[in-house]
């Protein structure tokens, strides 16, 4: 990040699931729950791989008009059925499936997360950029204690993430220049888009997110390079 | 309140100006240090006062669609260049005007406000419900450590209470009935437009707002009213 454009930063805007919770511990946690009350034998973390994997393909086609617009918690639900039907888990009831859904409303923080963001609140605006809807992102926070000044979900324009109008929301809406803001993410195609409107970019390294050990290759140029949240608040305080 | 109605209460939507923060001790005290810096003599809390007469007009006029959209620090200045002529304060520079302006984003929280809020955080989801714009209130927030989970601003839909579509935000972005969500305000004009719209109504007595040791004129009927934050938090307590 150049030196003159330091100084400026007021707002960091995160992406929640995958760089500040870990959708995938709380997904598999509550499956293992789900199956021991039925006596089955679920891959618990593999179900919440496959039942994350259902999920872009679902909010591209929204994104692209093709699908009528949707909060998360619907495309949850109605990939879910879809996973149900192919794993053979029929014999879960409706309240089975609310209980899957409303896993993903209170998801375990990353060990840093917490602590990393209360270090950058003291110097920068913390606000959730996410394809969660508003209901569901408060319960995430609050479920967390994630201390964000503000949240900022995709629901306020009714699309989904790479779409450009997200990352405006930052400067629409927190009256900032674009530049005066960075995305924090641990997913490339995220920082690529909010680049795209004028973003600064943190990449965080997450490689458990999906259990692998290694975090997601990083493809593209971004502003910072972080291996958690410790590290991203020192190199910010740093920067100063 | 009907006790049939009341384990079911999820949301608290706050007026911020007013009914949290003390925008009179919080202008006046900026309008002080304005004037001493000058040499001026005026009567500061009487430069509050004129200046928050002046906030309804304006909003009245946006919401009727006579004059185009703006956010209240647009407000605010252009109804400050109004009474700086009035007032023959034409020495005050720009950028006194600005800081003046800018005196509303950090103003200070009544005594029993966070204290009150952090009781009820515990419970319920708290949400500002304000005329402030999302940028404005978030520097509210960060400057008086308000403890909110969500900022909801007028802005999102562009037009000032008490248009119903602002209190339609609430059940509509935080996935709740009316009915179970509660505005909590020391204004009865703003209770009445969240009741005519099912939301549950908390009147709080805030005697100081205008500093003349009597609270606003309740001539309607609500759910609760409270002294203050810490009354309001122990009869929503004592409602469970």
């Amino acid at each position: 990040m150049a030196r003159s454009a330091r100084s400026d930063l007021k707002v960091l805007a995160f992406d929640v699931f995958g760089t500040v919770v870990d959708w995938r511990g709380g997904v598999a946690a509550e499956m293992t729950a789900v199956a021991k009350d039925l006596r089955l034998t679920v891959d618990a973390p593999a179900f919440a791989d496959r039942w994350r994997s259902k999920y872009l393909p679902y909010l591209n086609r929204i994104r692209n008009g093709e699908m009528p617009w949707q909060v998360l918690d619907a495309v949850h639900r109605a990939s879910l059925g879809e996973l149900i039907n192919e794993l053979s888990l029929q014999s879960l009831t409706e309240a089975d499936l609310d209980r899957l859904v409303f896993a993903w409303h209170h998801l375990p923080p990353w060990p840093d997360a917490v602590e990393g963001m209360a270090r950058m609140r003291a110097r920068y605006v913390l606000t959730a950029l996410s394809n969660g809807g508003m209901a569901h992102l408060v319960d995430v926070n609050r479920a967390a204690r994630l201390p964000f000044d503000c949240v900022l979900s995709v629901e306020l324009i009714r699309t989904y993430k790479p779409d450009p109008r997200v990352y405006r929301l930052v400067p629409d809406l927190l009256a900032v220049p674009p530049e005066q803001s960075m995305m924090v993410a641990s997913h490339a195609y995220d920082l690529a888009a909010a680049a795209g409107q004028g973003m600064r970019t943190a990449f965080v390294r997450r490689p458990q997110e999906w259990g692998t050990g290694k975090p997601e290759t990083l493809d593209i140029s971004v502003d910072i390079v972080a291996e958690d949240f410790l590290d991203l608040a020192s190199q910010l305080g740093d920067l100063r």
